[in-house]
């Protein structure tokens, strides 16, 4: 009886999720002709709906805190779970942000014409139907969804059951917004929460959706990969490294440093690993001591371990972890070439930086590092859409398809060749 | 016994294919940084090598044919196998061509200064390591050798069985180029051929390889796309629709549903389905009339079978078929929405055509379209990257993912960002 049970549950979630995939399927259509005014209409309109319905999404956070409360979550979750009005105001503010970026469909990107008279322009158009996949973090409701709209996609949205209702309430706002605008509900959907096999059937309608983006841990990621029966936009490690070069300013490679692991330890672009050349050990030590005077716990290898007596010794492993914490690996390298070789080996293509004077070592370390992004003198937290100008971003891609880097609105589209003839045959 | 002797061969062919990959993807670092102008000149030596080469070419293109004599392979099959000396020729013109394009490699997509004084450059990067599968057709091996080259990228190939003695003298030519220019020769190889077993390991080998290109029958690409785990790049199907609309010049309609469909009815970008405006019967007959006395079957609904006697029933599966023969599928629409309706239903998003004088009926049809090609009073013959300008194609993707319409060199690359700072840190 309980499997009998659990098969016709599945049954219905199947439907629910299949259809909620065709919705989003026919809405595509709409939206890839929508006007800009039209859709940033419905994202200003979002954003003023957050603020009307403040009291009723506080109410919905404060039941999923409550329902929370009990269970195994750790204190960086639990943040991400909760909301406030400073960050409802942000989620607001956000909408209003992408609302006042260039539309990035109907883009001529290349146009020419040939010899045969034929003239071929490449225009930029939505993707389609992309399904985002994220944890217990209400905001992302908000900021997926106005990223799909913008770039004229449908959105299917898989948030985690624990933000439940604060998500639901935050989309409730959303739909009132395409509803001002005249624009279908069924643009930015969400799936049936609290069922993690609702993910699974998402995961195999390659039909209904063209891109799923996971924004989460490593597991969740890992799940989305193996199971997808659809193209993954992903984000894996950020693993990011600093390389401080003999011929760095010192000065600047201290506050570099210090701001790139400890401004915030627990974004994507926070430095895990410092590179030291053999050549800046003279003055490597006051890097360190600022480290530890912040609070950051040091793993050197044997050269770097003589810098300071608090480094305690790195394992073989810390070359490879991602710590998201005020923890950091330091490692003595011999020169540019080999700091290129140690982030070839470790790093997970994300964002990897030099601090050096030596123009010859930037431009060699630049050119021969494999990452989406790769920096000089400058700290590697501004690995982020925004202050890249790029408006809010839905994640940081450390794949090499598609898009590489900060994920904002414009990355979110294709493409189509528009030949214009006169009769032209081809011979 | 026997199957302790598979397992010893299994391990075998896997150590192989997995030593290639990792020597591959030593190498992609190499081409990565080679310059313009030696990779120009491993091209151009290429093509010398196959010139001089042309009797051993043939030779072994005599071994492939006698192999084949014995098996079950379609007309269309052997003479794709087939080589003489000025399909040779080809494919040295086709490596000069690519010799003679613009290096897609370095290239500042875009650049922009923020607030603080950050500079940011998105700057065109190779892939990395390109797997290509295909059947037995050797011109492959040249063309797609050149084309990755030419991309910065490492290339394994993977031919049909077939051709595996063409195959390697072609590829003892590119190799010879490598060589005179100074690039390593790991820069394209071969799988080994005649197991299908190596493809199976190729297909799992995600830390080497960055990207799988199949190019062949719709068996070998669902196959490729059910066992990677690699992102692949896929052109699926090609059934592409020619829409005559109400307003269209019946001169010109009749000149190009004839060239659509007729002038070579094998490749992707034939017409397989003519959609007649019900305002354009008065002239359609004529169309149907010019396809068979080319030698065309025409398959029609009720009120196409009206135009002309000889036209048979078509069935329901008709409108979902890639006939690559000479058989066209006709039906009759209410107007170019009509058009738009059957075309976002039956069509595989490749390449569809509307002929007309009504510029606000074209503008419909082009906008609301799905498809990686839209074209207005052209063939839609003209869906190939030689007739677009971009040189040699590797394939038309019909995936909306990273590459859409003909994936030349250009298609062959990704990007990275990079940020020149003067010590600034995030605050």
């Amino acid at each position: 009886m309980q499997r009998l049970a659990d098969a016709g549950q599945m049954d219905e979630i199947e439907r629910v999720v299949r259809a909620q995939g065709r919705a989003a399927r026919q809405t595509a259509a709409v939206l890839a002709l929508a006007d800009t005014a039209r859709k940033d209409r419905a994202l200003r309109a979002m954003a003023a709906s957050l603020r009307e319905n403040l009291a009723t999404i506080l109410a919905a956070n404060r039941r999923d805190e409550d329902a929370a409360s009990g269970k195994d979550m750790s204190g960086a979750m639990r943040d991400r779970l909760h909301l406030d009005a400073d960050r409802i105001e942000a989620m607001a503010r956000g909408l209003e942000a992408i609302a006042a970026l260039p539309d990035p469909i109907g883009r001529t990107l290349a146009s020419w014409a040939r010899p045969n008279g034929l003239k071929i322009a490449r225009v930029s158009v939505p993707l389609g139907v992309i399904g985002i996949i994220y944890e217990s973090r209400p905001n992302v409701t908000a900021d997926a969804g106005g990223l799909c709209l913008k770039s004229g996609n449908a959105a299917l949205l898989r948030g985690g059951s624990e933000s439940a209702q604060s998500s639901q309430a935050i989309l409730d706002c959303l739909q009132a917004g395409l509803r001002v605008a005249g624009l279908p509900e069924a643009a930015i959907q969400s799936l049936p929460a609290g069922d993690r096999r609702a993910v699974g059937v998402m995961l195999g309608m390659a039909e209904e959706i063209d891109l799923i983006i996971p924004r989460g841990g490593r597991g969740l990621i890992e799940r989305v990969m193996a199971e997808s029966r659809i193209p993954v936009l992903k984000h894996l490690d950020g693993i990011c490294h600093t390389y401080v070069d003999g011929a760095a300013d010192p000065a600047m490679a201290r506050r570099i440093v210090l701001n790139a692991k400890m401004r915030r330890t627990g974004v994507c672009g926070a430095t895990e690993t410092l590179l030291l050349d053999q050549k800046a050990l003279g003055f490597a030590g006051a890097i360190v001591a600022d480290l530890i005077a912040a609070g950051c716990v040091v793993r050197g290898d044997t050269m770097a371990q003589m810098l300071d007596p608090r480094i305690m010794a790195a394992s073989p492993a810390d070359w490879d972890t991602e710590y998201l914490d005020a923890i950091i690996s330091v490692a003595v390298v011999d020169g540019v070439e080999g700091a290129i070789a140690h982030i070839n080996c470790h790093g997970s293509h994300h964002t990897e930086a030099i601090v050096t004077e030596d123009a010859a070592a930037a431009a060699r370390f630049l050119a021969a590092i494999d990452a989406g992004i790769v920096m000089h003198n400058a700290s590697t937290q501004f690995a982020d859409g925004a202050e890249f100008g790029m408006g809010a971003e839905i994640g940081i891609s450390t794949g090499k398809l598609h898009a590489r880097g900060p994920v904002g609105a414009e990355q979110l589209t294709s493409f189509k060749y528009i030949v214009h003839g006169n009769g032209q045959v081809r011979p």
